[in-house]
């Protein structure tokens, strides 16, 4: 059953965060503080349909809902059990990425496309100070998005502490770090941690990373863009796989899974 | 000395096609036709000025006018010769990466800033259907504009001819090319070229590399974000040419990177 979203403030910060709307109900004269929230609908083709106020009642179950509730659309977020499962089915080694608060939807939306063509497993996203798959996100990940889960959680500390336990291998991609990233052997189960637009990776992210590796910058910029550097160790990754698997073709890389312990 | 952009059109075309203009002058009571024109000159932080008639007649140089006029910065664009005379002076490989159409600001941007973090020495433009070097596209190569320089082309395929004849390698990434782009000799002098969003190399262009080569593609999605694309094969440019740095130390040392060891 989908969640209900019920009220001015709740209906309109639930579009400003680009959370999936099925349908909107209002009532049957609007007021002009929902003109802002229909437009919205409106413009990313949310149905409105206009209620009397005896289903609006309904719907919001006794809730103050000023003449407007949402639908919200069956949540479009995996759990980290998602991430793991696929590669598990295939016998794969897993290939995962931690986004430690990307904010622009370009950048999530081209990570998503990457991981889904190095045939990654999965995408970790934080829900606080970074942007989930809006419709820009969604448009700039080509459709790429309906093929690869995104995890959506709350602490990421955690969820690294639980891919750890999983037998993942986090490596995080920072400036201070002592490798180059092809220095990392991507064929073990692997989770590549990438910093935020302009921050890079937090103290308490950073801490919980097995590996800490550098992309070389040769010129006077210090940093590139977070899709772009994700691209990168993606490939590296995946390039180190090829050989793996062109090497030894009868062995999958998932058969060499190491025994970590933390 | 500045160009002078004249009449309503060409002021208007200068400002959507993103040329950098350091000022604008309208008659002091501009007409309504304006408006458009000094609303995106503020959005752009371009000074307006309100000038009499005369002032106007004597920039426009007996031109029709229309009410305004514009000063078009000194070019920020560089020429082929320009791209190729630093790696000359650096007795370094030219590695350049010309865009084939290009229309998002975004990844022009990005683009900008790889070739810059991989030491790269250029970048190739179309002028036509294609962004140039806008302030969005500035903005996203935080910064690298400034120290790696980009040529603005009319007519790429005669520019491809030109640095064939400079001796510079010529690799399209392309779907269809044979080898993957792991098996191509970046060491030698290479341009990288690279398709616009969503619709790859131009035939004429195609034509015209040295080799094609494509990006591995494991999922159910057949293209990457072009700048990400541009950062898988640039990176891939710069790990061997730090592998032959480091094989051969004596001939550049200041070039070495010892922590790049794999």
């Amino acid at each position: 059953m989908p969640d209900v979203i019920v009220g001015v403030n709740a209906v309109s910060e639930a579009l400003r965060a680009g959370r999936a709307i099925s349908r909107i109900l209002v009532e049957l004269t609007p007021g002009s503080r929902l003109s802002a929230i229909i437009e919205t609908a409106r413009s990313r083709q949310i149905p409105v349909e206009r209620v009397d106020r005896s289903k609006l009642d309904a719907v919001a179950r006794g809730q103050a809902h000023q003449g407007v509730v949402a639908y919200a659309a069956t949540r479009v977020y995996a759990s980290i059990d998602d991430l793991l499962r696929v590669p598990q089915e295939r016998n794969e080694a897993p290939l995962l990425v931690v986004l430690d608060g990307i904010e622009d939807p370009h950048n999530l939306g081209a990570v998503v496309r990457t991981v889904e063509a190095v045939g990654g497993h999965g995408i970790i996203i934080r829900e606080r100070r970074a942007v989930g798959l809006t419709p820009a996100a969604l448009k700039a990940a080509a459709g790429a998005a309906e093929y690869v889960p995104v995890a959506q959680v709350v602490n990421i500390a955690r969820t690294m502490d639980e891919l750890k336990n999983a037998g993942v291998w986090l490596v995080g991609i920072d400036m201070a770090g002592p490798d180059a990233y092809t220095a990392v052997d991507y064929t073990l189960p692997t989770a590549i941690v990438i910093g935020g637009e302009g921050k890079g990776l937090g103290q308490l992210v950073k801490q919980r990373c097995d590996t800490l590796a550098h992309i070389p910058m040769r010129g006077m910029i210090t940093s590139l863009n977070a899709s772009v550097a994700a691209g990168v160790v993606l490939y590296e990754a995946l390039r180190q796989r090829a050989a793996v698997e062109l090497a030894r073709p009868s062995q999958r890389p998932s058969q060499r899974r190491p025994q970590l312990t933390s």
